[in-house]
């Protein structure tokens, strides 16, 4: 392996020495069942420095030594998932539509539909059952119900006494629900029971989209409704209510995080003149854009319907209806971040569970000339790398190492035909959908690998199968000298000739190791953050 | 009534016409059943401009006219209640201590209870029933149980493969608890089954007051851990939740809000070496002093004891003990909005029950030489401002304007021995403590508009009970031309006038008027902001 102080994949190596020894993931530093980190800042030095750089392994002024995975110290930061930079924001939009029954029968639908409500930020789910309360059923398909003072669920019919707008037959603006409460409802449902009334469409509008547009016609307008509080109150017999936050909230590098948009809970602004003239254009402004028709996304809730927003963001309207008319919804409020928790999970089974099948279908076809199938080979190598306590990451890579036979133009069957279906580079290159580059790269230089070993290591080309052999030849053979040297900088060469060691011993038809099942938690948990950094 | 641009009571009539305009308390303005705002701001002409202002009546270019209550144009903005301003900030403190069971039977000592949750951060609630599940029923009578993915209540005990620090015997210092979610939870509680372990003793940190102490010690740290986001994650196998805020939340306006600091779930900064630099050297001074020894509250929970604080501010610690003792906690998770909603109807229910108490006691006593009890005659008065469709203000200020000849320190027999007891000014001072200037100030001058209506008005020293005209005397006389001029100009002397006609005619010892019951939830919601504004 070569020393440098910077390695061109590994960038974070110039950061001051007390960031890295705070991200150390040894064992003494980090709970390895949790990953909770075991100190605290103040435990460290408060000069402490680097003393040695080799590769990615760092040694410190106290003595400590860290070894960092290269995909760590080269990650970047993944956005913030409430802000704009996350989100999809629109001017118009097709309305999302997703159906209860598949929601709850089918991982794939019901990913897709967290998925609208996190990036579009709502969905319209049909075939929700028309029975008083299934709207809480729903709320806990998401995540789990904000209990209120208002209930569980509350009903949004016309009422002889209403204490809320929501409960009378007049039009409602756009604006987002219970402004006057923090932390306020991140998510609300409405499942329509019945609407046999004229009128009683529902409309959404993105707020985030609507500030965005405000900010690019008046910077001025959108600086003063992130900077002022604005009180919202809301008082019945049993509760009173009250808040101040901005009409857009911003996080602390100036994006676009929350909008609270709401006339009739608004409370009169307390500021010198001056500046109430200035809130007021602003806040005019504001409102014009939300109220520009093309902005506006309408459909009409049908007995069965269940409309599911990001309350932080869209807005919701309504149009007037007869008092007289039959219109009955119930709502709910849930919260955004088990919606987003639930979606990562959902993507770590999805991936385990594609797996699964191929080492179900696929897997069982015959390994290349071996007496084991491609499953039992790379159970096989993932049981040697487990028993060789090698980390998670490394033990996926091994049970996923010749996924490249079955998932690329080119098979195995091509590989033993004399043409190079490279393998091991289709496999990374598959699997970086789900995984990082310390799942993904010894994978890549898996092949290299055994090239690298034939040049160094005399006796290593003897212990090849036969077919390993022959594939060698058609793999380029053994490294020349310049291979070897190029091969050994790769952050990941080292992990790359252990997964090696392990798929040359796989091989074996009478051994007995864990089935698929065995890793499937694990391979669930990598799986969830798509390749993207974690830190 | 004198006419007036800018009565030196009313500095809002200065504001831009659109704010006025916007906060008209009219019918058609504004929902009298809820308060809610009828109209966007959008309906309001542009160039709205107000064409004429006799006291705090205003006209406005579309012809709309708007009366305003003089109290709320004089009305300031009160503090946000989650900010630094709202607090009782501490380096040490007594621990609040309250009592299950008082809790439930007595609203003061609930209000009590609440208020140290809002003010001080926590409280150390005593004789909790040992019994599982119990600190839901604690959550219950505070508001309600937010439900995340630990369930509706953790257990905290060592467990043989620990998910999560918490549950192993390990020391744990000042942390927040859940910075990883968004909304994070505002309140927590930790009920105590048993605690029979060397150690494992509880702390509590004011974040708010080390906050406020680092921007004073070092403001350049300060700075920087509002303005960093930092990026919290906490992964099991069924959720994985993952949440970017600044260590310090603060306002729009700059003042603290909101404290996230857990190093065990604390991710990797992405930032340029320099600004990581930066951040680590603030992260460690804000670190230090939040493990002062004596910024930290220490105290030992035994069974049936259950803390409840503020997760937004508390940092709360526990020191180690022996994974062998027995020591069990549950936990749940709640929320502030209800806590502060439930301390205002406690307010006001306690000002109503006060009251209702003093109606039945010494309101029972004859009413200065008249034919009917004191509170008779305050009920009378209220009924004829009811018929008369007085705002609920002066119905209650009819009510309770007498209250001033058994609140003083002179009472209504010294009046009628000829000594004044100022029994208005009294009563108005009194019930300051929970009532605006538009109840309290008809009261104060209620006296002095019947000296008023003597000096203008030739029939109604006519009108008066022979008792009234001998207290005329005691009380001054009729006004004088110059104290005629005076009491025109009070913002209040209409409603005073008023209020004194229903107060001269509430002396029919036959009449059957509504009882006190009548008047209760008005009273209550009304007495809730304590005398402080609301918009």
């Amino acid at each position: 392996m070569t020393t440098s102080q910077t390695l061109p994949t590994a960038p974070a190596l110039t950061q001051p020495a007390v960031w890295l020894r705070d991200n150390c993931p040894c064992v003494e530093c980090r709970d390895p069942r949790n990953g909770q980190k075991l100190f605290n800042i103040t435990d460290l030095p408060a000069d402490l420095a680097v003393t040695e750089v080799r590769g990615t392994t760092v040694t410190f002024s106290d003595g400590h030594v860290s070894l960092f995975d290269p995909a760590f110290l080269s990650a970047r930061e993944a956005p913030d998932d409430r802000s704009e930079d996350a989100k999809r924001l629109w001017a118009t939009t097709e309305v999302p539509e997703h159906d209860w029954a598949r929601f709850l029968a089918d991982p794939e639908h019901r990913a897709d539909c967290l998925d609208a409500v996190l990036t579009t930020g709502f969905t319209l789910l049909r075939g929700v059952p028309v029975t008083p309360g299934a709207v809480l059923d729903v709320a806990a398909g998401f995540g789990f119900v904000r209990e209120t003072n208002y209930g569980k669920l509350f009903d949004v019919r016309v009422e002889a006494t209403p204490t809320n707008l929501a409960f009378t037959g007049l039009a409602i603006t756009p604006h987002t629900d219970n402004p006057y409460r923090d932390p306020v409802p991140t998510v609300q449902l409405l499942h329509c029971l019945s609407n046999a009334v004229d009128g009683g469409e529902s409309g959404l509008v993105d707020g985030f989209h609507a500030a965005a547009l405000l900010r690019t016609e008046d910077a001025d307008a959108f600086a003063v409704l992130t900077r002022t509080p604005v009180t919202f109150r809301y008082a019945d017999a049993g509760a009173e209510l009250v808040t101040s936050r901005p009409m857009i909230g911003l996080d602390p590098t100036g994006r676009i995080r929350e909008v609270r948009f709401n006339n009739r809970s608004m409370q009169a602004l307390r500021l010198p003149p001056k500046e109430t003239a200035a809130f007021y254009a602003a806040y005019r402004r504001f409102a014009e854009i939300l109220t520009r028709p093309e902005l506006m996304v309408t459909f009409r809730l049908g007995p069965g319907d269940c409309v599911v927003f990001d309350n932080t963001r869209l807005l919701h309207a309504r149009t007037g209806f007869a008092d007289t008319g039959d219109r009955h919804l119930q709502g709910c409020y849930a919260d955004l971040d088990a919606i987003a928790s639930g979606r990562r999970v959902l993507r770590g089974q999805l991936a385990a569970t594609h797996l699964r099948e191929l080492f179900a279908g696929p897997g069982t076809a015959d390994y290349l000339g071996e007496d084991v199938t491609q499953a039992q080979h790379m159970l096989q190598a993932a049981a040697l790398a487990e028993s060789d306590d090698a980390s998670p990451q490394l033990v996926v890579a091994a049970l996923l190492h010749d996924v490249g036979h079955f998932t690329g133009p080119l098979t195995g069957a091509d590989l033993m035909g004399g043409t190079d279906n490279r393998h091991s580079h289709v496999a990374a290159d598959w699997l970086a959908r789900w995984f990082g580059p310390a799942v993904t790269e010894p994978i890549r230089l898996h092949v290299a690998a055994k090239r690298y070993l034939c040049a160094v290591d005399p006796a290593y080309a003897d212990l090849l199968s036969p077919a390993s052999t022959y594939t060698l030849g058609v793999q380029g053979g053994p490294m020349s000298a310049e291979e070897v040297a190029a091969f050994e900088a790769e952050p990941y060469a080292a992990d790359a000739v252990r997964l090696r060691r392990w798929d040359d011993g796989a091989k074996d038809a009478s051994r007995s190791v864990p089935g698929f099942d065995h890793y499937e938690s694990t391979l669930a948990l990598l799986a969830r953050s798509g390749g993207r950094a974690r830190g």
